[in-house]
């Protein structure tokens, strides 16, 4: 099965194609490249997989690449700057066309080096993990990490089109599936109840790979986010209410050290962290809580942060987040399956019990 | 005397505020600070001069600062990257201002920082040199060099308000002052040959720092910049033209290394390389070649660039050039006085012997 689903955003709107064997046919990729030159960034895990059929596909254009080391540690300014060294070296133009083909790390890394080249090169989403296709490879948030906090240095910069090849997940390690149910997750909590329950009840048939199942759940997650960014572009408003458990999940990332865990095992243990204080501020019922915790474990991942992060290197490591306004942390909160909230109107000792309750070291 | 202006860009139009004593003033900046958190960024040269005036002005903000080594050498990532550690040791939200208080290269970089903290936060620039009051405030150009080419990484990012103060000329060595006029010239040559015709009555009383002449200038050039980004923000077109002597000047900022020439005095010897091109096409007559260089003279600035940079080397850094299309070199050429194009047509035999004209080391 295969389909597309297109972010409205007037003139910058584009296709988000879904489906099996698209990163071979040339055809995809053409009405959305500027000109002839064309730079695949992808990484060292990625490369020997995929890169040679985006190679053939586009052996037409002057195709060249830059491969990155793999993992949300080199996330950085200097292994950004890898991707203009290539560019200039190449003496590409503004009427270039950078592709991303890999996770969530190198599209972020790759668009806001489309981004930036030049003040904008065009760009083109390839997403290879499941974290990228239902998410992040949907919606123009690109960046990089800062030792200080994650995701602290970027843009918003839409691609042209995202092409989300399903068989690319066929080699998908049993780890990055499961970080990549966090977020399907999520889109059922925030927004979408029916998403929730057909999650329940099709855990298995997800961790079984079953095309269809994988399938579906990729559409309906880029369906809700195209939705929110749509009508939020620059997260003025509702688009925040889709980091449910990032908070919580950046500051797990950067306390036990960036590629440690997974963003979407942080973002899992977020998203169980974000229900417990819903359910501490009499929002979410004892039923609805239990519901989460259990989707999350069925997803096999973590419910709760790792050992060793204590209370208060967790509220120092959130205190630096884009949601804080004004000096005041704002959380996205659960009052229902499918009905989330932006607030900074919770009792500071009910966030220091969530964190509490969370198995730290004793250190 | 002082005055305002107005970039009209619909919801993100923006005042240019033009006039001596303009920084000591809080009600110039209060309109457009976005909260409590301001970020001054400033360099070693500029702040004994100018920051504790800024700091005195918005004593009851919140008010932190980082001061950059000053020089086009240290316009890098690596030095960028100082404000953003700044911005995250002291908590900074996406509801802080950035304050750029220095020349073209603070507001780059300042500018570029404040496109990408947090995908973007409130920035005003507030301009001390002759160079950045005339020119690189206005427009929302940001960004840093590359090695291997100028302004390679930025972003069009518009400032809230540009804070033009004239007396902070008066502390400007007369080299960059001159560096000012090169921009001043461009005006004239692509699109106000009344500017033009100004400016050659008028050289000696502006290199003599009268207010009248300097408040003049400033404010046509102001004027030129605000029409010509208003009807092209993104360079798609008739912008281009402002970068009159700039393909050959950033072959020449690169070529002798960032911050030995300044960026006027590469900008003047590449205009009067454009004009030599422009006249060996027949484009332009001997007598306004004759002015053109009179002016850039009269200015105290290059006319030609500096021995040690081979022809080849200088086509070699132009090939790197954000107006390169479909691997064609295209130039900002001379028509008239007041009157430019964009061309690709021309033959590299002309160029060739441009470069070859300019004094050249043995070597």
């Amino acid at each position: 099965m295969s389909g597309t689903l297109v972010v409205e955003l007037g003139a910058r709107s584009y296709p988000i194609d879904i489906g099996r064997g698209l990163i071979g046919d040339a055809e995809r990729y053409r009405p959305h490249l500027a000109g002839r030159q064309v730079m695949v960034v992808t990484n060292e895990t990625v490369a020997p997989l995929y890169l040679g059929t985006v190679e053939a596909a586009l052996r037409s254009y002057r195709l060249e690449k830059v491969i990155l080391p793999d993992g949300e540690q080199y996330k950085c300014l200097d292994v950004w700057n890898r991707i203009f060294d290539r560019l200039l070296a190449y003496r590409f133009g503004r009427d270039c066309t950078v592709i991303a083909l890999g996770g969530g790390v190198i599209g972020d890394m790759a668009g806001f080096a489309a981004a930036c080249y030049q003040r904008g090169v065009a760009f083109i989403q390839v997403p290879t993990t499941l974290l990228a296709q239902v998410d992040s490879s949907v919606g123009g948030k690109t960046g990089v990490n800062h030792r200080l906090g994650k995701n602290m240095i970027g843009a918003f910069y839409q691609p042209r089109a995202v092409l989300a090849d399903t068989a690319t997940l066929d080699t998908l390690p049993d780890r990055e599936l499961s970080a990549g149910l966090a977020e399907v997750i999520k889109y059922g909590l925030v927004r979408d109840p029916a998403l929730f329950d057909w999650l329940e009840a099709n855990m298995g048939a997800l961790l079984a790979r079953e095309d269809e199942a994988l399938a579906h759940a990729i559409e309906r997650s880029c369906q809700n986010k195209a939705e929110v960014v749509a009508a939020d572009e620059l997260e003025g408003g509702q688009r925040a209410l889709l980091n449910l458990g990032h908070t919580f999940g950046h500051a797990i990332e950067i306390g036990v050290g960036y590629g440690e865990w997974l963003h979407g095992e942080a973002v899992a243990a977020g998203i169980c962290m974000a229900a417990d204080l819903s359910q501490r501020l009499g929002w979410l019922d004892d039923t609805s809580v239990a519901r989460v915790r259990g989707a999350v474990e069925s997803a096999r991942l973590p419910t709760s942060p790792p050992t060793g992060l204590s209370r208060q290197r967790l509220l120092d490591l959130m205190a630096v987040d884009k949601k804080v306004q004004a000096g005041r942390l704002r959380l996205v909160l659960l009052q229902g399956i499918g009905q989330a909230v932006v607030t900074d109107d919770f009792p500071p000792e009910s966030l220091g019990d969530v964190l509490q309750a969370a198995p730290t070291a004793p250190h």
